[in-house]
């Protein structure tokens, strides 16, 4: 397996699902999706396991989303929602990711109908963890998420709770745009998201039947 | 200068602004912007020329948006809107782009307070002429765009009516992503934007001084 600054350096899209888990809708007091729904996250916002600290945009408020991570090992287009073996056959292996958001500037531009790029890609607004490798998660709809701040669990779920599972967020997401080998595609934060201010130290986690993968450990301050 | 094939292959992120011309403001009755706002496409959404035909995906209602972009040459960050300098000297290259829009995605999208990274990302959906060597356009702010449906002529503006610059572009920019060697910027479109139906084409070019710059000619259907 690549180490993680070979998967930030292969990566060219980052794309991410949004409202994909029901009880993390209901907590933003969003509209629960009709249809999977997607938005980019650039490259250059990619924050490797010691590669510095979060930054901090003055008046942000900034918002924690832990997601499983799927790194994409080949050219997928047009994949039917049908073909489970071929979504499962895209993907290269894993990662845990953060999907470090402004808040406020994501209230702001969705009050006003404007693109949610700069709300998402600030410089170190996706820590990732090293690659995971694709046999240590036999099943990505059942692994369990965790995020603590200051080693209070404050996310912990499974992704089994996924509103739209894989094979349908990469039908989707390929049926608008090709994904290529190293693109990244971020599957959605469960509930218990919130906001973390300087000196928070953030870890992150998964586990698999109860043990954790040594692989996925992420920790950011 | 590289080929437009390898402009493509080096370009892991394009940042397009959005409403920097009055008259295209107008012409969508938005709301004119107090400071510059930004969006993401994909790299895959670039299409070269020769390289196919735009998609019409079903059920879109597809607007063109020609466009200057930039080339960016190396690392940006942190720029200062008052370096003019440091903005110019960032830039290798030009090219002249279209920023295709899913229009009524788009709509459907801003009125829902959702990204917009689908109604601008379908592959095709940025196709570029040949690189445009920096010397061919001594300045950016004061070029002919055009671009002409079936041979009538539909947009033809001069880059002199952007509202935000192009060193203030880059400044806003680099405070919140690092712009990397390879990275595309889309400077805005002027008014006469419209839509396109299967059987259309679309030329497009660029002109310094009432001279026509070869590289920038640019045909797709
Ligand atoms: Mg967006
Ligand atoms: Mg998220
Ligand atoms: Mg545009």
């Amino acid at each position: 397996m690549a180490t993680a600054s070979a998967v930030a350096r292969n990566c060219r899209k980052v794309m991410c699902i949004g409202r994909n888990y029901a009880d993390h809708i209901k907590e933003l007091n969003n509209a629960r999706p009709k249809q999977p729904f997607f938005f980019l996250k650039p490259p250059s916002s990619i924050l490797v396991p010691g590669g510095g600290p979060l930054l901090r945009p003055a008046g942000v408020k900034l918002h924690y989303e832990v997601e499983l991570g799927l790194i994409i090992g080949k050219t997928v287009r047009n994949l039917k929602e049908s073909d489970t073996q071929g979504a499962l056959d895209a993907i290269a292996g894993y990662i845990l990711a953060i999907d470090m958001t402004a808040r406020n500037v994501q209230d702001e531009a969705k009050k006003k109908g404007l693109p949610w790029s700069i709300a998402k890609g600030f410089d170190t607004f996706m820590p990732i963890s090293n690659p995971i490798p694709k046999g240590a998660i036999p099943d990505p709809h059942n692994v369990n998420l965790w995020l603590s701040v200051n080693d209070k669990v404050v996310q912990n779920d499974n992704t089994n709770l996924m509103l739209f599972q894989i094979p349908r967020q990469l039908s989707d997401i390929s049926r608008v745009m090709t994904l290529e080998a190293g693109d990244i595609v971020l599957t959605g934060t469960p509930k218990g998201v919130g906001s973390v201010v300087v000196g928070d130290v953030l870890k992150g986690g998964l586990s698999v039947d109860g043990k954790e993968v040594e692989e996925a450990g992420l920790e950011v301050t």
